[in-house]
């Protein structure tokens, strides 16, 4: 019967939870995980004709600009369109440097084509782009394009840097610091490669500042089960929105070279910064400006990506890392590494290159260009604000300022009848409190608990991305919700 | 001093060669190796003006058709060029079933912008566009959407699925059995996974069949010191460009069943089949025909490409797989596991959509696309041809037909002196004969041992996708080296 049949074909199974990667278990991924599940589903309900409180899902869950109306810089589009399509090299819709930047990429590429394969470690002039890039975003601080790696998006360089740092067993294995609240890529990738994460907290009181006797406190707490090696800072952050001081990051510097640290600088909102008094500093030049005794010894990884500031262009999977100081017999092995996967997406090379060689004054596509990315991060710039003034009016809920980056991570209370209820469930409270908001509202956040946070504080982290008006409505959302909520678990 | 600064920061560093991921030393990728490292450097003198025996290098080492003069296929990449950049949608120069084409796939992303995260699996659309041509390629068997994964070329989809299948330590360690000569990220990935590597052997007198009685053999020599659970077919074959008969994969598919192991089906080079008399059987109709003893039981993934076929669209990295009998709760598991690195490239997505919904006997773009496919299959078929013909007149060379594939991977019998002579230097001696070549002629192939052979047999692979006047050159001057070199060292 159909029944037996099932049963011994359930019996058979090779592939079990049981006898899977027991690391790809541990792993967790709150950016997509249950709440956006639900989301999906509730949208497909609500095609169906299923009656709700709202008429429509708005997706706050995710850095993904596109999705959420911003729109593509033509520049852009218009050389990927002709490297898609070298027909239209003779078209006079487009501009002449759109045309010579398609060119100068083809001809970098194998026949000509950008279905061919690359170099794994990514086109040459691609590279030759990137360094020229960071030595203007860096006031002149040499790059050697041997020391950049293109990507699969910024999430492939970060887990084969951590791929690579990952060695010892037991007692020895590798311990990777990394801040809570953290993008979830990082845990997600230590528990994969059964490396030992160590938490170092920023500190919610004082804009999410890191604090150096916290990355003190955490190495030593650590040093007894691990080898603690591996130093990670967003910044700006995600999900915290902070931008760190120039004299902060010059604190880790110091203290990584004092412990024998490598860092790993994710820097893929370093276009994302809008607090008045913020600047974006590099890790790279910070690490340089002080002097040989650092830049000499320091090992850097920094990462980049096609995916946030003004392009937004998440579905390409660009991406670059920069390494420095990394001993070139350990070089020679990533890019053996890296040559098992072939290649980075050529597209997302393609795009690399034209952020890191944009159109300049003179040139037609100019001050169109120039306009729109302008737009774009003024844009951004009063959403963050925005965001952050109208959460900060509702009792309950408490929010630093979006100095950068693209979301807030906002704290909020929660009646202890809610807190007591979720754990019934045998839910986080903040998911509890996430999940009701998506059911009642069609909002869906993403709880602080997917991200950690200090044990006993609740947040939600949301996106400053939707539109202004649909921001303003999500917002007002929320605020009702929030006091419905707390009245009712009162 | 510089020197002692040089010193200082090499004993000070984090991660040396020492302290790295020990799998990841183990990993070997021949295909991208030091002969290819040398062939780029040989590119580079002859451009700085350096005397050579010859004036270009003729590279044969990968199956990357567009680099080696491949045109690309129109249709695919007007869609492209109209998904990279809507405005072209007004354009007459385009034919309706391409804009139809874009304007789906556009529908189906985040704003309507490939520039934004599609879900992780892929888009849906895609997901039934492929699942659907697998139906009709395999005869009326049906194929749930849900079982696909597209993914980052089919390089990701196989690392992936063999990462999930890992698991144990020391005896119990998952044990993954693959072919000698075998594609090598099979055993980069087996590598740095830590799995254990079982080989069996294709049997060169038959054509590099496949034995279940070799297969038997493998099984039983592992399964004292590892757990073999998986089974990899690559079908048709590389590097050995044999085409599996259908009774074989029957064969195969009772071995699998009998021993439970899980199979992983390469078939990337589907399309590629050319010797009369051979055809393309898919693992799955074949399990299917079998009856629900097997296809309710055995546990499947099949890998599909953009980079193979007519198609040769590896820049892209598109891909899919799909999984068979996979149990749900490790399906879920998977599902997370693809969600930590967001998605796979959207052109590549897009591309795949097009491959497996190509036009439509009655649309405009239908007659060109035949011919750019017949074409290109039909060159290839003749360039197999030519191959194993003109090889096989070389004395001390003796050479497989083609049947499908993009490779001839012949038998060399190399003199006693070389093989002395090579293994006083360290190297392999196939590697010393391709690196004597590559010097002497300017051709880049990849020596046998890079593949696994039998041990005390030479050989290697050529791709044959040069355009057929080159390919006469290059296998011209292949036989005149090989008869060169085995006067010289007898
Ligand atoms: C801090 C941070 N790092 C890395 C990534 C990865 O982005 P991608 O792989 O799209 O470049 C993200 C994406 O949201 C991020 O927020
Ligand atoms: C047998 C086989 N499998 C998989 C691949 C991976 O190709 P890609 O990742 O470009 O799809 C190749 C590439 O040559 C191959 O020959």
């Amino acid at each position: 019967s159909a029944l037996r049949n099932e049963a011994l074909s359930r019996r058979q199974k090779v592939l079990t939870i049981d006898t899977m990667n027991a690391n790809i278990k541990k792993v967790e991924y709150a950016v997509r995980g249950p709440i956006v599940q639900r989301a999906v589903q509730i949208e497909k309900e609500l095609k169906e004709g299923v009656k709700k409180p709202f008429n429509e899902v708005i997706k706050a869950n995710i850095g993904d600009a596109h999705a959420m109306g911003q729109r593509p810089v033509t520049f852009f589009r218009q050389v990927l369109a002709l490297c898609s399509y070298p027909e239209l090299l003779d078209d006079d819709k487009f501009p002449e440097d759109t045309k010579y930047r398609a060119q100068r990429i083809l001809k970098a590429c194998g026949g000509s084509s950008i279905g061919a394969y690359t170099a794994s470690q990514g086109i040459e002039c691609v590279r030759q782009d990137v360094s020229r890039y960071i030595e203007r975003r860096d006031g002149g601080v040499p790059c050697d394009p041997d020391n950049i790696y293109l990507t699969t998006g910024a999430s492939d360089g970060i887990v084969t840097m951590l791929k690579l740092l990952t060695a010892g067993e037991g007692r020895t294995r590798t311990g990777v610091m990394i801040p809570i609240p953290q993008y979830p890529l990082y845990s997600a990738a230590i528990a994969e490669l059964g490396a030992v994460q160590l938490n170092y907290y920023l500190d919610e009181d004082k804009c999410w500042g890191l604090d150096i006797s916290e990355l003190q406190r955490s190495l030593q707490a650590a040093s007894k089960h691990c080898n603690p090696r591996v130093l990670c800072i967003i910044n700006p952050g995600n999900p915290t929105g902070q931008v760190q001081s120039r004299e902060r990051i010059e604190d880790v510097i110091r203290f990584a070279a004092k412990e024998r640290l490598f860092l790993m600088a994710d820097e893929v909102y370093q276009d994302n910064v809008y607090a008045e008094g913020c600047k974006f500093y590099s890790f790279k030049k910070v690490l340089y400006e002080m002097g040989p005794e650092y830049f000499n010894t320091v090992e850097l990884a920094s990462f980049h990506s096609t995916s946030k500031c003004y392009m937004g262009e998440c579905g390409m999977r660009g991406g670059y890392m920069e390494v420095i100081n990394m001993d070139s017999e350990v070089k020679a092995q990533l890019t053996k590494l890296v040559s098992v996967r072939l290649c980075p997406p050529v597209p997302g090379q393609a795009l690399m290159a034209l952020v890191t060689n944009s159109p300049q004054p003179g040139e037609p596509s100019h001050a169109q260009f120039l306009k729109e990315r302008t737009a774009t991060l003024g844009d951004l710039a009063q959403k963050a604000k925005l965001t952050e003034e109208i959460l900060n009016t509702v009792p309950g809920i408490r929010c630093n300022p979006v100095q950068g980056a693209m979301y807030s991570f906002p704290q909020i209370t929660l009646p202890e009848r809610a807190i007591r209820e979720a754990k019934e469930k045998g839910q986080a409270p903040d998911m509890f409190y996430c999940m009701k908001l998506l059911e009642e509202t069609g909002i869906c956040l993403v709880p602080g608990s997917g991200f950690g946070q200090k044990e006993g504080t609740y947040h939600f982290r949301m996106t400053i991305l939707p539109p202004a008006d649909k921001l303003k409505i999500l917002l007002s959302k929320v605020k009702e919700f929030h006091q419905r909520f707390t009245k009712c678990y009162s």
